[in-house]
């Protein structure tokens, strides 16, 4: 059987030193110009198919150029929703080209649902006979925690993991998860912490934006000391290498740093955009080095 | 332009007599026996292949049966997601067929992310040049309002609408739904009621489970006097007609019931699914007509 999911991303941090993981986030209108020339004249699904298979292209051509700097890839499912049954071609064809290239591939979904629908998300994305086969999902705990329950399976039987959205810093993030006292983040924060306790780096982590206050940061990381943060908010959000850092644990681990448009739009200044998205991500991996 | 959503599933409403709504679930163990067997013997994308292609014909075949007798259809986009890019195009078909009929589709998509994120999403659920181009959607405010911007904008640009998770009754419902005093669910309510003020009917709605106690459907009703409330719950789930029918308005709009399981797959004694699948159908609709 695979190894647990925590366990497979810290040897993927420690093998690769960084703990940067890459955002795979299609935005067509900065995709780089021969790309774009593709879907030109084109509408409907005819340009929802060409877009979706540049959208291939260019994951494919990423991957190529970033295997073995960087632990893990983030697609974040909308961008590929927007463009229909071929968007999800272009995802299923990406995840399985990063699994090729051994990166793990934390699926952007953020589902959340009961039983019989839940189950079915977790075979759309995170089972190894399903379509996509992802290592990790992220998912929003809103309807209660029994909505975990059809991951935790996959998490026992098939080594995957899940990031559970504890906290985040969009201007209406408080009105829920800060509602109550204690505040409901951290109500969640310390239910989900009891639900896989590792040992060693657990399979069960949390989603822990990058502008979270140091003290809340601190906060959740005791009620879960072994869970992996997945800090969204690097570079293009405003988020600096000590905000993203500031839930590691002693040892360093327990914090996988997201960033997308910054390193996979880099202005190439007339120069070879492929080359300039491996320089912007080898910096950013600099970055946030173990 | 397209009339606001929330009067043209009153017009539904009126036109068809019912506030009955089919969850187009696809349960492909329980589909007829003629469509079983196109898969059989298959495995991996081929088999997804023909299962998606079976869930197309199945709800074709439905759409025809019942068009005229209910105001709207509620696939849960879980259940097309586990085929993949196949379920997606079986999705995309059924959207389309559902339109041709004349009835409204509400995506069960529970989405929930900010910013590009959430615009993606809206491209890619609700826009007409998208690829499903629905009439409403399901989803999950846990992120906070803001999350709900991109959406509002096609309710106000394209006549969509919302139907936001305030209350379901699942065990673990109340961890975070509960949380505080005021209840959260109870403060989301408010704030949502205050989102979109119809005159007459909103088109800023509320999810609100069958099972939620009287006393809680009453709060939410004052805190959102004009919202549709889509009630899932009915039949399978255990909601009776006076548990589904509770948030009703005084003159009964107000109230969108949606069943799946318990109308989609009857047991028809032998006899032709399809005339089942119709009958069952006429009954539900009877059974929370107006």
């Amino acid at each position: 059987m695979t190894a647990p999911f925590g366990l497979r991303l810290g040897r993927a941090v420690e093998r690769t030193g960084t703990r940067a993981c890459i955002g795979l986030d299609p935005h067509l209108d900065r995709f780089p110009a021969e790309l774009q020339r593709t879907w030109a004249g084109l509408d409907g699904a005819a340009r929802r198919a060409a877009q979706a298979e540049a959208v291939q292209t260019f994951n494919r051509r990423v991957l190529e150029r970033i295997a073995g700097s960087v632990p893990a890839v983030k697609p974040q499912l909308a961008f590929y929703e927007e463009l229909g049954a071929a968007g999800w071609k272009a995802l299923e064809d990406t995840c399985a080209e990063a699994r090729r290239q051994g990166i793990l591939v934390v699926a952007d979904a953020k589902r959340g649902d009961i039983e019989s629908t839940a189950r079915a998300y977790g075979q759309a994305i995170l089972a190894d006979d399903g379509p996509l086969a992802a290592d990790a999902i992220t998912v929003s705990p809103w309807l209660g925690l029994d909505t975990l329950d059809p991951f935790l399976d996959l998490v026992d039987r098939e080594g995957k993991g899940i990031f559970v959205l504890v906290r985040t810093t969009n201007p209406g993030s408080p009105v829920l998860q800060h509602w109550g006292d204690p505040r409901a983040a951290l109500v969640l924060a310390s239910a989900v912490g009891r639900l896989r306790p590792g040992d060693g780096l657990s399979s069960v982590g949390a989603v822990v934006g990058a502008q979270v206050p140091a003290e809340e940061v601190k906060q959740i990381r005791a009620s879960m000391p072994d869970a992996w943060f997945l800090v969204p908010g690097f570079g293009a959000q405003g988020g600096t290498r000590a905000d993203c850092l500031r839930g590691a644990r002693d040892d360093g681990m327990g914090v996988l740093v997201s960033a997308s448009r910054s390193v996979l739009y880099p202005d190439a200044g007339g120069g070879d955009p492929w080359s300039a998205i491996e320089s912007a991500v080898r910096a950013f991996a600099r970055e946030v080095a173990l």
